[in-house]
């Protein structure tokens, strides 16, 4: 990848853009932002070759273009860069959901450009460009969505893959699947959790030991981002949603019932199915 | 505190050792363990005076026996502990429901000692003396549930101070409310989530990110333990996942009108609470 736009220099693009600077420092790096301002900050850091506010400066001469804004300002700006593209680019994007993604900007890019989604599981409570890192990618799973076969999502996999990614390829649909189950789900059930505390009793923070802290941790993260994200994955997320108020219906028929045993067997495969994602 | 009794040598009991060890090496400490394996570790550690299977050994002469036990140990060795008790001793526990602690402990030691229910809350998935550690109070709040006035109140205060605990004072019913809200049920939450995720897809497990491990990390809990806590604080535990269950029922009503405002000011709500645990 000689040459590489970045859409956005939020956490993920500003933690591209250092870990690119560092482990492929022949490539050149050009930086859109929006706000002159976050990019006075990404220009003194060093960690791009260009800055700009014009979408055609940055994207002209680019070999690989990352999206890294918030998905619902992803169409606007796929068809602004059409005419600016260099023939063969490969574009991907770093959102949470793959199908609303893949199915409004592989049109737009159709026969311009070759679109694979790519979804980096290195996100953070945190936000924008003051908590990225170079090594935010290290040992992160990167699922990479393509709908067809093609020679550059080889060349995808390998930009992850340097960055320091695990990289797993998913049907689009089969991507937002997995997501809602092990990051929205667990968000609203977080956000869920914390509301029902602050509601039920404010004082109880006080006593919150690292077990709350660590299960809410991602409760801290941009809602409106992550309202965006919930809505556009609505019907698995709403699907798992009501899973697990089922499951949570027999833990209080089990609680009812004082069933000792049943509640042992349910923390007991819990510990089995958990220690397994430590390995 | 010249000699201080644990009675179980886990988690707790061995952190509280070792800890004491410290930061107060002119301490005399015995350990009772009901198997001898265990106390050959304790032993090689040199974590304490005395290590044995007796109880009267252990207990004699001690000024503070603390129960590291889980609860539905504690009222029978406090009935075969009576007879050897220095006068005036001081006894508490580290259990996690203090509600039924209480009632049951606090009859058996009447006139012959003064118990006070303590919770650390600096328990971890972890358990056992393996992994024990001489800082895990370093920052944890300890609650005291005492049920009436008493000088003994501010000893056990200053023994968890000298641990390195910022202690509280709750009512045993207030604490165990409390619990139930920061402690129990988010532990059954995230027991219900990993279960849910195993069920549904097994194969989402290898996309987890550290989202989905931190919210999770308490599942890992040892299930025996756990079950027992929550069925010994049954009436709380299942109030509040109702309650849950409840709200999670109106996140579904507002994913159904995909109500991007609504979903967008319950994750504000969570920021704006989850932030202030940080402080």
């Amino acid at each position: 990848m000689k040459n590489v736009a970045i859409i956005g220099p939020g956490l993920l693009g500003g933690s591209i853009a250092m870990a690119l600077r560092r482990k492929s420092p022949e490539s050149t790096l050009s930086i859109w932002g929006r706000r002159q301002e976050t990019l006075e900050t990404v220009s003194k850091s060093g960690i791009a070759d260009l800055v700009s506010t014009e979408l055609s400066q940055v994207v002209a001469g680019a070999d690989l273009i990352v999206f890294c804004v918030p998905i619902g300002a992803m169409g606007e700006i796929a068809r602004k860069i059409v005419p600016f593209l260099k023939p063969g680019v490969l574009i991907t994007d770093v959102g949470s959901v793959k199908g609303p993604v893949v199915q409004e900007l592989a049109p737009i890019f159709e026969s311009k450009a070759c679109f694979i989604g790519s979804h980096p599981m290195a996100g953070s409570e945190r936000a924008g460009i003051e908590a990225a890192q170079a090594n935010l990618f290290e040992g992160a799973v990167c699922i990479l969505t393509p709908t067809q076969e093609s020679p550059e999502l080889k060349k995808l996999r390998g930009f992850w893959e340097l960055l320091g990614c695990q990289v797993r390829i998913l049907s689009p649909q089969a991507h937002d699947e997995t997501v809602a189950l092990i990051s929205h789900l667990p968000h609203l059930i977080a956000a869920t959790l914390v509301n029902l505390v602050s509601n039920t009793n404010a004082g109880a923070m006080q006593f919150c030991g690292n077990g709350f802290r660590d299960t809410t941790r991602i409760a801290s993260g941009p809602a409106a981002m992550w309202a965006e994200i919930l809505l556009s994955n609505h019907d698995a997320v709403k699907n798992f949603t009501q899973a697990i108020i089922e499951n949570l219906r027999e833990v209080v028929t089990l609680l009812d019932r004082r069933d000792l045993d049943g509640v042992q067997a349910l923390l007991t495969n819990a510990n089995h199915q958990r220690d397994l994602l430590r390995k």
